[in-house]
């Protein structure tokens, strides 16, 4: 959807977004408290991004533990762009996947669309794309994910497989469909209004492979949500598969003023093969909620809703709720100041990468054991 | 193209073709006296196919023969949509490649688009469509080719490889390009869009497989010229390939009135399964050239450019130019009468398919050594 001051589509996330009026308008339900407290009878403490409402709307999630409370499992399904480096942002929805693979013991597939990007950026060759897909899958991995449950792929070297699902899913979508969906036009190339029939493949290979009706859930950033709208939910049943159910979480923004971190600005955004000193150098450089002076802050306070230093306290470095609500108060009072908080926010960020980075590392010794490949 | 009194596109076949003007208006080139004696310096005599001008046009075959003559050589590349049996008009364009294939020793890359079949049909199923693949790969063995230089390919089982080189011709051909040359409309699905990117891959394919630029040669039924022209031909520059070069044939027409032999028909084709019961039946009940009564005939001569059974000696089942001129001049004087030529061709047929399906059997014990999997 894109109107009055921003943008949210599967490529481009501009401006300050209004998550509630994307519930109205994307037409998902709020993850609301009933369903947490249902969440919680299951994983024991209620995960960060949940409790923060970085997972914020839900398709069918209720569904989802309706099947489960009665004994069936279900497969979690996300994925990953691979046009460059794996950022911070990009773990957000990684990270809860894990949690949820290791609570409800459900196995992940993760698809690697090293297609979508080569065919979407003209300077993209397919060799980059697919050297990406390896190097972004060390990040899944390092996540904790469990080998043997988790199965990562890439579109192109898994064609064998999926290509067989797209053709199945496509003969069911027309292009007009597509081009409502997308935005795209007579001038988009074959390839990209192919693509969302390779998106939505993923969705019914549970089935497929298992030879039975897998429900499935895509915890993913909402910006994805019309692929699954508009895509699998449409053609599962004439397939005879379950609709794919969706976590939807808001994003991570970027180190400067407004918007999603975004690999388009590198100095804003934190990879994680960053190493600490530029770390320190882009946090030290961000953009804050603070005042023009230290005279100013102190008399009116700085702006945390505004401040992506308190946004990545709250939806990522600061576990501890009372902690996280010291931050915001001495902010606002004027006690903090910005200074202050981001050197402190480095260093979690430092620490939080220097664990990421050796699990990454490791991750190298068994990267194939987490490929599916035919 | 469609137009006064004949349509010719890949889906479609109707009326009397001009094949002259198809010429014309395709912008392909004759296949001259000139570099028919070429071809035969060097398959020594010249193939009846050849010979009797079923293959007609061409695009760049000149410049193939210039590059054999150099000593590059070349491969083959032809194909089959599986949607059912293998009548004998499939066969011509395989016995010709068989024959290229024999005297210039170039290995065959032979598709089977069982993705195309599934998907332009509403009422046939993948599995269906994947059944004839193997199916119809009989009687492509049955013909002779050549063991280790032969590389038969499902669209659907090969697409580990296939899709990776898709995505290459998809990224530079836009919708509007695939709808201005395939008549296609936003009504058309997504995966009958991206299909030709899927048919114009095999041209690159002997390429990518040797690593160095191989000239193909794509002999095929002149329906498939669009593929070639509006998709593979227009990327080939741009990714650095030769643009393919073609042979095109004329149909085989049916045993009915008009049009090429097609299995929307099934009364007017021969399939290569068919028991010789069937055959004969099929011929004795062919529309002929024939005049209403026996004495009428007698009197005016049959009219052997229209019937479709003084057709199939011609084209196929008489390799004697001498004794298929003394069919057309008995017919055209009344001496030979059309029981009689039917009965004898039902014969040729017979024996033709005796052999063929014998083949065809043994090919069985082999089918998956002409198969290529990743």
């Amino acid at each position: 959807m894109s109107n009055e001051g921003f943008i949210v589509t599967p490529w481009e996330v501009r401006g300050e977004v209004d998550y509630e009026r994307l519930i109205r308008e994307f037409g998902t339900q709020p993850l609301d408290e009933e369903l947490l407290r249902r969440v919680e009878k299951h994983t024991g403490t209620l995960h960060l991004l949940f409790r923060r409402k970085v997972f914020f709307s839900h398709r069918d999630f209720d569904w989802i533990l309706d099947k489960y409370e009665k004994g069936e499992e279900f497969a979690l399904y996300t994925g990953r762009g691979p046009s460059g480096h794996t950022h911070i942002g990009h773990l957000v929805p990684w990270i809860l996947t894990q949690h949820l693979q290791e609570k409800f013991g459900a196995e992940l597939y993760f698809q690697m669309t090293d297609d979508e990007k080569y065919l979407h950026d003209p300077s993209l060759s397919l060799k980059t794309s697919i050297h990406f897909t390896y190097e972004n899958a060390l990040d899944v991995i390092a996540c904790g994910f469990e080998k043997g449950k988790t199965f990562i792929f890439s579109d192109i070297h898994y064609a064998k497989t999926l290509y067989g699902i797209a053709v199945q899913v496509a003969k069911h979508i027309t292009t007009s469909t597509i081009k409502a969906v997308f935005g795209f036009t007579d001038s988009t190339n074959i390839g990209m209004i192919f693509f969302p029939a390779i998106q939505a493949a993923p969705c019914f290979l549970p089935s497929i492979l298992k030879g039975k009706n897998v429900p499935v859930l895509i915890p993913a950033a909402i910006d994805q949500d019309n692929y699954w709208r508009g895509v699998a939910r449409e053609v599962a049943p004439k397939l005879g598969f379950y609709k794919p159910a969706q976590l939807h979480s808001k994003f991570l923004p970027g180190l400067g003023r407004g918007g999603k971190m975004s690999a388009s600005e590198p100095e804003t955004a934190i990879y994680t093969v960053d190493p600490p000193e530029v770390v320190t150098k882009k946090v030290m450089n961000a953009y804050t909620g603070g005042r023009a002076t230290v005279e100013e802050q102190r008399k009116l306070g700085g702006q945390p809703e505004i401040c992506p230093v308190y946004h990545y306290y709250h939806m990522l470095f600061e576990p501890d709720d009372k902690a996280v609500g010291e931050i915001h108060i001495s902010c606002r009072s004027g006690n903090l100041l910005c200074g202050e908080c981001k050197a402190r926010l480095a260093e979690r960020v430092r620490r939080f990468l220097a664990d990421h980075q050796r699990r990454r590392e490791k991750a190298k010794d068994h990267l194939q054991d987490y490929f599916l490949k035919d």
